[in-house]
């Protein structure tokens, strides 16, 4: 908030724009104007009387809706959980509304965060999806409804929905944010933000972790606002991924003459065939994405079993396929895919001696036609298999619509990655 | 179950326990008479059929009341839950029921499984504490009521209570087995057993770990029902904690003759005079009580934040308390916390070269008089600090009353703790 306008106005502007967009996103299951207006009011106060509880007090807010909050229903996009009150806060919600945000809704989530679409429309073009599963928060902070939204990612969740909204999206190193009362259970799940800019993105996971910490026993987000101050670092790693095959013609070249602009300032990109360590690295990650499925599988066993008896019916044919595939695991196929993991993270943590962060795609194009499919995760998965930060930024774009440039940083370093993307930012914004 | 009974046979003697005993013992929240029968007679013509779906199929269990149970209420001891249904199972509960577990009904928990007490009296001496937090699954176990329970351990919820009410008690590493569905959210929070017997105890963790595997990501408990053929260790160590200067001469006296026994049959003894690692580990562990209090204090902010907006007056003093001290505390004071944890772990990990495992007391002493407080969890804290794998075997006794000997393993290194474990008992059975 700067001292020209005052939250109550910010929150009308938004709400304005809500008007005209809502009914064609959808990316609200509910919306709260009433609490938000008397929490927006409440908010004027504390800056007019020069005490506000944060840099964000005032800020409006939406909450994927697998994140419990009192007062609102808890819906999971699934059917078993329409209406669903848990009567409380999640960890998450309650240090936002410590710090002075301001809820305006629950935003639309994928069924249990997976890729069971639900109705919300990309907003660039409403006959695209908005990506998942964190499609309402994406798509309204897109829209420019809210400043930030919360999201989650155990695959793709974050960053490519931010890639497709335009907005910038941040998955935190594994552990970093709390997740009590967040309906993600997964070894690789990981609340985080999306946001309008880079400096509302930060700002929003530093109140958070200063009021409720990361995961109980993990090593908690560190970091100050200063963390934007822009480094510029001295080499920069392009992955590939398997996502280089499946990505379009267009979307490469974009990323192509990115790199060629940030070289142009005396960063050195590596590449595959420049670093034997990369190359290793990128054939450790190539199957990511299944073996991510397959550690999630085993994880999901436990809910989805307790769900399914209590009415099959009322699971979608993909999740009702995931509970197959988790039951015919043993623990022994589980631990086997976890140590895999690990080796693949022990690999990529060498990386940090070469280069500051890996950039990529943070999809293989822009958003696709069609309501049926949330997308292709296959970039976004990595940064989830790693466990390490990654940062979706609206630098690229195709046919006239975002494209996420994609920064990949290292575990428990998330402050060095916002320094570095804000640098890489900044340069962008030059090269312009 | 044997050749000699079957399930509903075992499940009426049970009943005839509770109706005697239950009225003085207070171990249920809630029993579900009709319930087991029905899941019995089905154990019993599953067994017929020759078509079990487990060992323990049948066997009567009971849910400690902060583990989700579909169909049955999860109160958590606290008034802001009572009657509370989350309409699923907890991992836990799902895996036992797809073992032929057969759930008799919710026992006793003090208010968030931490200090408040609930009714529960103790089986031996109605006018004493059961011990906590565990209270209503170790009453009932004691008691002769149910074959096994569920418990959960952050402090001392496991170990004290099988020490005060004379049943086996067992926490595993951290990790081991599946919280998901249980509300104890801390990260020394363990899932596990109460048992009338080693080997139900054992069995029982297996069947859980077998189903519903570890907490995600962690390394699940492994090993198998030939853990319980009894090892010989070469060395002991004999761990005096903090809880030494507080114990009864009455128990020191007996862990001293119990010391003397197995050192007859040619195992040594280690003491912190006679190894200096041991002592370095004694110094190290010294504060572990109060080391935890301070990390379970951050790490219960949330829900105890939420819960106390709702409705302050019915949070126990003790509650209060707690998230008072939570709310004076800032990340970095947490942060310092966790790492003085991982160096008392790291420094207890290298004593593996020394001895097979640690014996101490259970508890100071037998149950106290009074239900005002549930005891000291002083010597029980310890493995929970290590996040280590502790046993609770009812070898000892105080004035004709039950007390533990506590067994302390190693991360990840259950099995060999129970093999361990049951040479122990063996030994002292023909020491007798």
């Amino acid at each position: 908030m700067n001292g020209t306008s005052t939250p109550r106005r910010f929150l009308e502007r938004s709400l304005e724009i809500a008007a005209t967009a809502e009914p064609d996103i959808r990316a609200f299951e509910v919306l709260d104007i009433e609490g938000a207006r008397r929490q927006t009011d409440a908010s004027s106060d504390r800056w007019r009387a020069g005490r506000p509880h944060s840099s964000i007090d005032g800020m409006p807010l939406g909450i994927k809706d697998v994140i419990e909050t009192i007062g609102l229903p808890t819906g999971m996009g699934s059917p078993l959980f329409s209406g669903w009150q848990s009567g409380r806060d999640a960890a998450s919600v309650f240090a936002l509304r410590e710090a002075g945000g301001v809820i305006l809704g629950k935003t639309v989530t994928t069924e249990f965060a997976a890729t069971e679409p639900g109705a919300t429309r990309n907003p660039w073009d409403f006959n695209r999806t908005p990506g998942g599963s964190s499609s309402g928060s994406a798509a309204a902070t897109g829209a420019g409804i809210i400043g930030a939204g919360l999201g989650t990612q155990v695959i793709g969740s974050i960053i490519r929905p931010a890639s497709y909204c335009g907005c910038v999206g941040y998955k935190p190193t594994v552990g970093a944010l709390n997740r009590g009362g967040s309906h993600d259970y997964m070894s690789q799940s990981c609340l985080g933000v999306l946001g309008a800019s880079l400096p509302d993105t930060w700002q929003v996971a530093l109140e958070l972790v200063r009021r409720s910490g990361g995961d109980p026993g993990f090593a908690p987000l560190s970091g100050t606002f200063q963390a934007l101050s822009p480094t510029r670092p001295k080499a920069l790693a392009m992955l590939e991924t398997a996502g280089w095959t499946r990505a379009s013609d267009a979307s490469k070249v974009q990323l192509n003459e990115f790199l060629r602009t940030l070289e142009r300032t005396g960063v050195r990109i590596l590449h595959r065939s420049s670093l034997p360590l990369l190359q290793e690295i990128e054939d450790a990650i190539s199957d990511s994405l299944r073996l991510s499925q397959i550690i999630n599988a085993w994880e999901s066993r436990w809910p989805l079993n307790t769900y399914a008896e209590r009415d099959k019916e009322k699971l979608s044919a993909a999740m009702q396929k995931r509970l197959v595939e988790a039951e015919s695991m043993s623990l022994a196929d589980y631990v086997a895919a976890l140590e895999k993991r690990h080796r693949v993270r022990s690999l990529y943590a060498r990386l940090a001696a070469d280069c500051g962060a890996c950039l990529t795609l943070s999809a293989p194009g822009a958003a696709l036609l069609g309501l049926a499919s949330t997308g292709d995760p296959i970039f976004a998965v990595v940064a989830s298999l790693l466990g390490v930060p990654a940062l979706s930024l609206p630098l690229l774009e195709e046919a006239r619509l975002p494209l996420g440039l994609q920064l990949i940083g290292y575990a428990r370093r998330d402050a060095d990655l916002i320094s570095i993307a804000s640098w890489v930012r900044d340069a962008a914004a030059q090269a312009a």
